[in-house]
């Protein structure tokens, strides 16, 4: 059954749905994403998404290409068209289709937008949370400004496929003997009942589920501390665990062929997990 | 007039010239591309753009889409169909169109391949060579293998920006204190008769236009020093210049705001231009 795709204000059978080759999200990279979570049918922290997507755009002298609410009324009309129960809305804004120039195009040029759909029935109660996930570190290699949530992808695709080589689900990032986070989420640690993850900055991607994450454990009365961590304090760790909007939390328990604490899911990111998917429900739109 | 677009196989009108919202150029930068200046409707360097195009592919686990032969045969169409005289052939080759996943898609999947012209009456009598150019510091915030030639060009064009709001021409990238290149050319500068240019490796693109000059150079006798180079040595070389498939050799005469030698486009600049000219439109293809 082919999803229906937004492009531009259209709704199209995804076969269709086309964008110029000259659209500079294709030529340059020069766009922006979020990927909003939808449990039982329902958007998951689309505010938070929502708010980022314009802190991106704006780093990237962009505005927004339309209201929140016209957003939020095209996520769920997606969702429900495509009758997503579990799964994802994928959001891409670029800076417009124009004649291949380093220089921006004129203002005024129409800006891309594009949503799809992805159905991950089950996402909720993935194999992976369970078992928990076996990583390999990789040098991270990407530009110095990860914290603008841009479709520049390519490395931690690359990193992803050096781990799967490895036999591994996915890699963490190290800079200058720090691990930054995960291909496609933040990374923590939990040592002696402390969870620690890496600091905000230009480093890495200002998580929405990370800010979810450190909010409830701090309201469960669990201590926080963010700051950098290296390989070796990870491996010697009791836990560790990575979060994102489409895999929540979920245990990390290999890193680098080392088993993390008992080398099985730990308690903290079990109940972390939880307590995000409970609060998740609730206040899901 | 719409020029002929080469999209999969198709020739079509610009306007229909469309790939899928799937595409992971699209959506991961996941592709490469080449610029192959055209002058006097020929072909310049197509042999070394093939060459290094493949071997960013292999760089990123793909292979070459079609020969290089057949490569030619799409140039040269879209040269005669959109009448080129003078001007460029871009190609862009991604991993394809996939469902969204950092993992690559599977063996097979077919990739995309775009070409397309831009057309650039006098693009070897530029304004820019006569007057030379000025160029704005900039730190080099790209990601560490940019002797891949990716389309992750954001911050390139970035740079571009933020040297046209200083009223400059054009951005230099500076990292660990040494030059690297600009915005989408290579840098040099000429000190006691001694041309200067960053010695390849990750840092930087490894120029076609570069070689092609730095083997004229050395043939006519010319010194010539690979190796990095200040702000500051650069403000102080008594020439500087930047080399770039569709720019050819440009004299750079101001950096920062100092001028650069007397001001004005230099002697070395300007020869090397003259040899680089004449011997690409004996060898045009």
């Amino acid at each position: 059954m082919s999803r229906t795709v937004y492009v531009n204000g259209d709704y199209l059978p995804e076969e269709d749905a086309k964008i110029s080759v000259f659209d500079r999200g294709f030529l340059f990279a020069d766009g922006v994403y979020e990927v909003t979570s939808v449990l039982g049918g329902k958007l998951i922290d689309f505010e938070g998404h929502a708010v980022r997507l314009e802190r991106s755009l704006a780093e990237l002298d962009m505005g927004m290409p339309m209201t929140r609410d016209a957003l939020l009324e095209i996520h769920r009309r997606l969702v429900a068209e495509n009758r997503i129960e579990d799964g994802m809305v994928y959001l891409q804004v670029t800076r417009g289709a124009a004649d291949r120039d380093f220089a921006y195009p004129p203002e005024g040029t129409a800006q891309t937008v594009v949503l799809f759909t992805q159905s991950k029935p089950g996402l909720a109660d993935s194999p992976a949370a369970r078992t928990g996930i076996r990583v390999a570190t990789v040098p991270d290699l990407r530009w110095d400004r990860r914290d603008i949530k841009t479709v520049q992808l390519l490395y931690p695709s690359m990193g992803k496929m050096a781990a799967k080589a490895k036999g591994c689900d996915d890699a963490w990032m190290v800079e200058d003997g720090a691990i930054t986070e995960g291909t496609s989420n933040n990374a923590y640690i939990v040592k002696d009942g402390v969870i620690v993850t890496r600091q905000l900055g230009p480093e890495i991607l200002h998580g929405i589920t990370r800010a979810a994450v450190l909010r409830f454990a701090r309201e469960a009365q669990m201590k926080v501390e963010e700051r950098a961590f290296t390989i070796e304090e990870a491996q010697a760790a009791d836990e560790a665990f990575v979060t994102s909007a489409t895999t929540f939390v979920t245990p990390v328990v290999e890193i680098d062929g080392v088993a993390v604490g008992k080398g099985a899911p730990g308690p903290v990111a079990q109940r972390l997990r939880e307590i995000y998917l409970e609060e998740s429900r609730k206040a899901g739109i």
